[in-house]
């Protein structure tokens, strides 16, 4: 197990062709000190979200190994899909994980994104903690207007790529690069079958409408099981923990008369998110990962390898 | 990392010779497949814990090596201390953590016992899940009477050794080796300096009172913080989960109008009882490792190393 680990789930522009999905997939598997986990293609949006972990060092060769890849395979003047985008590899999403700090991510990104226009000629937005400028910070800014708008959004001087000359790749179009926090995607089941309930609590957790500040949520209806959820992300499990959302939704149902009938996690979550929601409901006066058996005999076992 | 994990934590009669427990842990080092996590001497109690983990032919192999090592250095007829105790290695419990069955434990534990029989001559009984015996499940009761004890008892026919003939190893008594579920030591402090509560809390939640059946309980005071605790052993975290305890000794401790201020982990605790908390109070419908980002990067890291 290493000891540092990041994850990236890069974007890219096809959802259909096998031939450009395996090459894809294959290019980041070639690279060590990478594992890839999870390989998403959706044909309706004409988009595959890639999933891998590694060191620092393996994930940024495993990205310039997939540019490599699907650059020669994926034209976006051809290519037509639900989802929003402006680039062959439309974003790349750097996570820390473990034993890195967000700052090296953000290193990393800048890194990456450096690298990317100097072999490829792909532009570079920074976004999210990657960028200082704020209305680069969120990603469907940077993406507004998509491939077919770039031409026109460049000659903007607030628009001006953070790397790269303001041209767009002819088949490549633009990338954002960015680092941000784990994303969690964390739905909450309510045992009404009534949808403004759903609304309503959706309304009071999310931060845009004056809940927490790192919690997007929707109310849903589950009409095949007669239950309404609220559908969330966690963007930020650090600053806003699962267990104070599940408790304000908790209380928010009960002023309706209503139970939380179950939840669901979709998806990964971090260990981290997880140890926080036993120790905030045991009321554990202190906790550290060395307390888990199986992490202290992983701990062991990388020291006695000297790892 | 191993994928069968078992726990072995020997008890031997020695808790102040820096050279013997400086042997002891060596030995246990010395094996391959096998950590040791911790080495707790208690010069009051005159005894060594010494806490390892491995794959299951690691853990046999360090125990006999324990052995080899501690029965020269340790004579049970000049040993005095606070715990009652029968052997130079007193216990030997086998638990099991990943991967591994309870009856595969118990078939560790009876082939260690034939096989310290037969190199050291020391007779064996069979504890916990290892004995089909019922006066034999209770470690105190086959360690009534003690080393001192040992050759009035075995004139009883009720109490010959499980493996070798019944009589007392003249330096090294006898051992008990047994199977069982690994044991949590869980604290609940309680902000009240009011002892009786914490002894009718402990009563009601122990299952030798009518309480939890895996529950052991005390009600303890904590002068210098002003606070009393009810202090636990909880023997089987699978079947009396920990949130469950939790849970009634709050709904208890409102009887008497006090609160809970918090709990502690004392040492080790299994990630599973960790996650079984965090899946009872999210109300998750559905619970998997491989949810968890760094268990799933583990594993792919096994498969992809053959393992």
């Amino acid at each position: 197990m290493w000891e540092r680990i990041v994850e990236c789930v890069p974007n890219i522009s096809e959802g259909g062709d096998h031939a450009t999905i395996d090459a894809a997939a294959a290019a980041v598997r070639s690279v060590a000190e990478v594992c890839l986990l999870d390989v998403d293609p959706d044909p309706a949006h004409n988009r595959t979200v890639l999933t891998m972990v590694g060191t620092p060092d393996g994930v940024e060769r495993a990205v310039l190994a997939l540019y490599e890849a699907v650059l020669p395979r994926i034209d976006l003047r051809k290519h037509q899909g639900e989802h929003p985008r402006m680039g062959a590899v439309d974003v790349v999403p750097v996570i820390p994980i473990r034993g890195v700090r967000m700052e090296e991510c953000v290193a990393l990104s800048h890194r990456l994104g450096n690298e990317i226009w100097s072999r490829y000629e792909v532009p570079i937005y920074f976004y999210e903690e990657s960028t200082s400028t704020p209305e680069r910070r969120d990603l469907a800014r940077i993406r507004k207007g998509e491939f077919e708008g770039f031409p026109e959004k460049l000659r903007d001087p607030r628009w001006q790529p953070d790397v790269g000359e303001a041209a767009v790749h002819p088949s490549a179009g633009v990338t954002a690069v960015g680092a941000r926090e784990f994303l969690i995607a964390f739905n909450v089941n309510l045992a009404t079958d009534d949808l403004r309930v759903a609304k309503e609590i959706a309304k009071a957790v999310r931060g845009s409408s004056g809940g927490f500040r790192y919690v997007k949520a929707l109310g849903l209806e589950l009409s095949d099981r007669r239950m309404v959820q609220v559908s969330m992300n966690l963007t930020n499990f650090k600053k806003t923990p699962i267990s104070r959302v599940v408790e304000c939704i908790r209380s928010e149902a009960a002023r309706h008369g209503v139970n939380v009938a179950e939840t669901e996690i979709v998806g990964l979550v971090p260990q981290g998110a997880l140890d926080e929601v036993a120790l905030y409901y045991l009321g554990l006066a202190s906790f550290s990962p060395d307390m888990v058996v199986e992490r202290r005999v992983q701990r062991a076992l990388a020291e006695e390898s000297g790892a």
